[in-house]
């Protein structure tokens, strides 16, 4: 069992849960789904996220995605999301996937949060419940949480729990965030691992800035894995020319709500799943949806080939 | 077993959840706290609602909680809340109580809603999850959820879905949304149980606009019940009187947050559980908190003696 | 002309904008409202507010309802309401009111801001454009505004700019923040001046918690006179009593949006103003509110003689 | 003088506000920034936007740069943003612009808005305080008012009102809106001109969904006249060529709150204006993120140079 730690680099692709077309798990597809992360360059997954449908299983169908999801990464890290309105939630699923072998889990703030008192009292709240030696993933997505969070809060709450050693960074405008926390560990603040989501529409400027690596859903995870490797090589040229070549996509996959759909008919194109299906509430692509992704992946497509 | 319906009337007082000073369930002290609620009066109980600290029990002491409150409600009536982000999570929740013999449960909207067709789709995959045989209480608390519901959507939603048979009322102002509602029932819509809730601070200018009697926390569930009672018997003015001698303590209970303080300060005080006791991040009262309490009770009961 | 400070204390009635039925501004009612708020004992005024229905009035009627209740103040101190999305109109405002001989103004936070840091540095950006010499009242109103400020971000606010004076307190719960607020100063902190608003519906407590007045705008101002200059004689009981009188009708106030019917209602009533007009979107009360807010009255009657 | 009507087409450039270093309207980088843009082949221009800093302006500094602009834009239709949070104000700024010349105003809803009524309530509202004849544009921005209005409301509102007759569109996601609302019109609805926001990057997408052509900002107009041409044309794959090349770019401008300041530095590079100066609390961008808009642009010229 791999533990995340606040060196923690690289590329954890946010997987999603793949359902038969009658709405069950598909369990099968869950295996075919993880070797396609790996086989596509993931350093490690992230499972039952925002973008994972976890609200729509139930507690045995989420302890089930992490048993088959962590058996079928053989020993690489699997962070599980375990937001919960309440604490007692949080404990119980923490619990639950560190048993199973979980490398860490992800906790996002509840949106009733406001001042930057309750926000770190928050994190102590979680800290207190999950134990301080969990590895906690700190999600910072003002878009869909609504929590403003600012690099000082950041700070003092790392500062607080050495257990917190990771940032999945998407708050949007999001650069100087990175820059502001990366000069805070300079003048001597503890580190803490950087990982960058929002769709990975900022994944090269975020490498430059000091981010370690990428931690969203793109169904193209190769994209991540080559930007992050190119940038730590310093090809900041040949990484921004292969961003562009996918940015068509991954501006139409960035969009709230419908970008789940996007991501699963993509992997289930590719492969990947045996099913594009969401469990309700989720809707799928309409029929123009699907045509202007199918135009946009022929286009990217044809843009890789160009770059080879 | 009872079921809750469309003509449901009376006082269901929402419980608490009492803990001992450990942080532990109290299960003798539920027991205590049931006999309480029914001795002042209580036609029913709603329990694991906003202020039954529901987010901060596991699924397991959830699951007891409503065993021990239903085995000691010997048949009368006990709402279940069961809001919950995902629709799993609700649909294992009910399947749970309504096994348990619960008389129906309780779900409000989760905060990303806004538009009227958004709201409107929400409850259709809500009876669609839980079943049309289980009688649903809307709970409308604009306040608490940010999801601001019209008495013409309420209306929409009623006529879709006979199932859902309750209203849990409490948006403020809302005097004019009961009497819309009933306006709307005169006029050939299916009637729908209206139970107030906003810590009876309007119970009687709500019960004179044709509400059917409140579903609320307030310590001193006899005050709801005589005021239900006499406005039922049209002695509004001794309803009043009666009602304002609680005022001052409603008031101050009502305050968001600080209310489950005052209210199991109260419910100890008076024997209903054996500690006030909240789970984290739930805080005591402060001393100066508790003598304001104090004294207004001390005020409270001269106040009813003289009306006497 | 006298300018608020950190020591000014007593009652400000926030002070409505009376309109002719035809919708134009009626000048008569406000020499006539003016002299009744003076009459009912009211130490000064603040004008222009939320309740103000300031932005139903042009630029040139903001000015001529300024004008008009400074001249018939004759020298009592009014506040005047300068919030708006852009520092342009409150320096635009503020300089036009001060000119006029205004005692202060007053600024609620625009309800973007989320972080502390935000919040702190919008008050820096708001003292720098109206400058240093004018008084500034920050008024604190999350159920409003949607913004929260903590007693210590609102302590760095006030240390870092003497010129904000005084803080209308509306936070709830609030109690709190008043005890924090005056601890910090008994430990150093520079004094600032707290009135309370929210209807008044707290008044008691928060003069025992160390506010220094009101700042709401209940129709009946001769409570809050009476409330805070009894409780300033530490006559606590008596305080009270009064306060009960009048709480059933300030809990019936206190409705958002609904409350500004029922102000204008009770002071046409009372012959204070000449119509309850509102301009659109404001809308009168309906039959059976005028119904509620009569028996109310005339209860508060009744309860108040048996006081004497 | 040309007013914009239900058919209007094209390119609507939203200008931004230039000052001078010290912080001064600068009327002749005006008058320069208006060529600039019908030079680059803007249709017309929108001023006083959320993106022209309009509420840093005085009233007078608005009329000013109204004024300004028109007369420089010798007939072009130039739509003015009148939003504000009272009806008056929007009134009065109505007036103005429109006996100034304007081809139209546009409105936005106070981010209180909830319910579907309240919507559709205030766009009646607005259209009888600004008057018939007077066209308006509905604003419909949920990324910024935190109103959401549904395709559905959005028809409503249409059918109420010929006067309203254009949408800005920025709904995100916004695809499937514009193919409602011309399916609407396809059933027999009267048609409103629907012109694109969201910094230009959806706008190959929404021409073929049905837009009209776009408004917003992009500092580099050309691109928006060029793909709205192509695509009328049908050659939507030149159209998406084109889009490619200047994409990394828009996605940097798109960035909330940053964006203007990055808009700002590239018109101030292009020599459109003399300054990039912000009005507070406007910040300049800092060199990190000048670097990296510089390093945007060089491949942005590359890029097009590739494709002619």
């Amino acid at each position: 069992m791999s533990l995340i730690n606040s060196s923690t680099k690289g590329v954890f692709v946010i997987a999603c849960t793949p359902f038969a077309e009658d709405g069950s798990l598909d369990g099968e597809s869950i295996g075919r789904m993880v070797d396609f992360y790996y086989e596509k360059g993931a350093d490690g997954l992230t499972i039952l996220g925002m973008m994972g449908e976890a609200p729509k299983l139930t507690q045995a169908e989420s302890i089930e995605v992490t048993k088959l999801t962590l058996k079928r990464s053989e020993g690489k890290p699997v962070v599980v999301g375990v937001s919960a309105p309440g604490l007692a939630a949080i404990g119980e699923l923490t619990k639950a996937a560190m048993d199973l072998g979980a490398a860490g889990v992800m906790v996002a703030p509840p949106s009733a949060l406001r001042t930057d008192e309750q926000i770190v009292a928050y994190y102590r709240n979680v800290v207190e419940t999950v134990g301080t030696d969990v590895p906690v993933v700190l999600q910072d997505f003002p878009l869909s949480t609504g929590v403003q969070i600012s690099a000082k809060t950041l700070g003092v709450i790392f500062e607080a729990h050495p257990s917190i050693v990771m940032l999945k960074h998407e708050d949007w405008p999001g650069l100087q965030k990175i820059t502001d926390l990366r000069e805070a560990e300079a003048k001597g603040r503890r580190r803490t691992s950087i990982l960058c989501g929002n769709a990975g529409v900022f994944l090269t400027e975020e490498m430059q800035r000091g981010a370690d690596g990428a931690m969203t859903g793109f169904a193209y995870p190769e994209m991540m894995v080559d930007v992050v490797r190119l940038s730590n090589e310093g090809r900041y040229e040949a990484a921004q020319d292969l961003f562009d070549a996918y940015l068509p996509l991954m501006r139409y996959e960035q969009q709230p709500g419908l970008g789940l759909a996007v991501r699963k008919h993509v992997l289930a194109k590719r492969g990947a799943i045996a099913s594009a299906t969401q469990r309700r509430p989720g809707a799928p692509l309409s029929a123009l949806a699907v045509k202007e992704v199918e135009t946009l992946i022929e286009r990217q497509m044809r843009r890789l080939d160009l770059l080879r």
